[in-house]
């Protein structure tokens, strides 16, 4: 089999989550040709994601393709935009058909449950990598950055943090083959929900916002950093998943949840939103009014 | 040094490339923030590039840093779009600080040469690898697609191939350190000019294009199957580059020049142009009356 019998294999475990009424020309031409969406800014990001360093490689291909387009999606909805399209380029070592049949399944399903196409991809021979460049659109102005962060603002979590970690500290995960089979934690990790609907309905009441991908403490520090403020934070107000602990939620990764900051107390944004402390003038991060370091992942320490 | 202090430094090494008029927020939110063309449609393409099989690992890394963001923009040459905006995910396996500085300065030159802004990233542990997502802007409905070609269309090629490929055979690209030291061929290689300028000048004057990365034969195969036609090509009026030979022109691949039909003589697109055969009804590729199979360089043969 060539690279074009195998992308013939991976567009129709893709199917119809290639086309969408913005995609006028999807894979298979030099380019993809979508449209824009009126008075909008376009909102980009890319991701990569290395084989035993980002997911285990040993587990199911379509709970790993699935993860691939979630997490990617979740820089969108940390900007409030709107999915627009995603393209995905995968080095492979070898070639197991039956293998990218799958993780193309796990993305097909992701992309229907986020409603974006994948509008176009690139495919080679290498070390196993995943590699998602996402897009989106937010009407001009109303992107969610994190820099926008004051004294006076509370902080925000979306859902609850520490599922993926816990999850990760377990160390079974490698041993997931479907989605039917994961546990509450696995699910965590595996099945991220990217806050998509949430992030849009932030626009114009988030001063910030920020994705939870590295842990708490080191995602909240790049908005202090970013605004040029500290935050106060509180662990008894930090909700944590169940079967997790404070350590995952303050340091652990993986969650994707949105961590943002309003003056105002946001309405019904479609899921569970905590307040976990304020905004002050000055830097870094004090938990129970101790200084903390941003003690999350970082990939070369 | 951890990650941030590596994107701090390929941040100053990617110097004013990361903003531009239309880039509202560059590297170092969750995403980026780019003004949307009015009237226009989103042309979206993405490449990897693997240590040792897209290119020699050991060659100067501005050399490779150059090359790999060409390259990428050449797919928007092909669908005749401007240049918005690039990001670059880059997976390294070890933290060689002066070679990603070398890098970056590559793609800062390369951003320059080509007008494109360079707004985002990922930088993470793992094989080399260097993956390019562009995007660019066509008017609604003139982006040029592999599906147009007519019987009656003349094929058309900008340039001269096989420059590349006769490098590659040579075998010596490795040792090149930097672009002064380049000879003619090495330079084909490792400075491709992707013809977007050529590309904008042929909306609406060419039926159908491509750009010859894979190989002539292979490309044209492309455009052939894209449009249910056939190609009749001539070797004597093949351009071959200087020091190569037809079989490079023919097979190999990596010139990024232009490949387009059209019913008329295109005009000056600022780049030599030479008409090498038609498009006929049918299928396949004709070379001087023999069928030819389209045998460029397919990744997991």
């Amino acid at each position: 089999m060539n690279e074009f019998a195998l992308i013939a294999e991976i567009l129709e475990a893709l199917a119809e989550t290639t086309a969408g009424p913005g995609v006028r020309v999807g894979p298979g031409d030099d380019a993809s040709v979508t449209s824009v969406e009126a008075d909008a800014e376009l909102i980009s990001s890319i991701d990569a994601l290395v084989a035993d360093v980002h997911f285990p490689a040993a587990a199911g291909a379509e709970l790993i393709g699935y993860r691939a387009l979630m997490v990617s999606l979740s820089d969108l909805a940390a900007m409030g935009a709107r999915p627009g399209l995603a393209l995905v380029a995968l080095t492979l070592s070898e070639l197991d058909v039956g293998w990218v049949r799958e993780l193309a399944r796990g993305m097909a399903r992701a992309a229907r449950d986020a409603g974006v196409p994948i509008v176009g991809g690139n495919i080679a021979r290498g070390p196993l990598t995943i590699t998602v460049s996402v897009h989106g659109w937010s009407p001009r102005g109303t992107a969610l950055l994190r820099s926008g962060a004051q004294p006076g603002d509370q902080i925000y979590l979306t859902g609850s943090l520490g599922g993926a970690a816990a999850a990760l500290a377990r160390g079974d995960l490698g041993a997931c083959t479907d989605a039917g089979g994961l546990d509450a934690l696995q699910r965590r990790y595996f099945l991220p929900q990217p806050r998509l609907v949430a992030g849009m309905a932030l626009r114009g009441v988030a001063s910030s916002a920020i994705d939870v991908s590295d842990g708490l403490l080191q995602d909240l520090a790049h908005v202090c950093a970013a605004s040029a403020v500290a935050a106060e934070i509180h662990s008894a107000q930090i909700p944590v998943t169940a079967g997790a602990e404070l350590s995952h939620a303050l340091s652990g990764g993986d969650d994707y949840e949105l961590c943002f900051t309003s003056a105002r107390v946001p309405g019904d944004i479609g899921v569970a939103v905590t307040r976990i402390g304020s905004i002050v003038a000055g830097s870094g991060i004090s938990l129970d009014g101790r200084p903390v370091s941003a003690a999350g992942y970082q990939h070369f320490q």
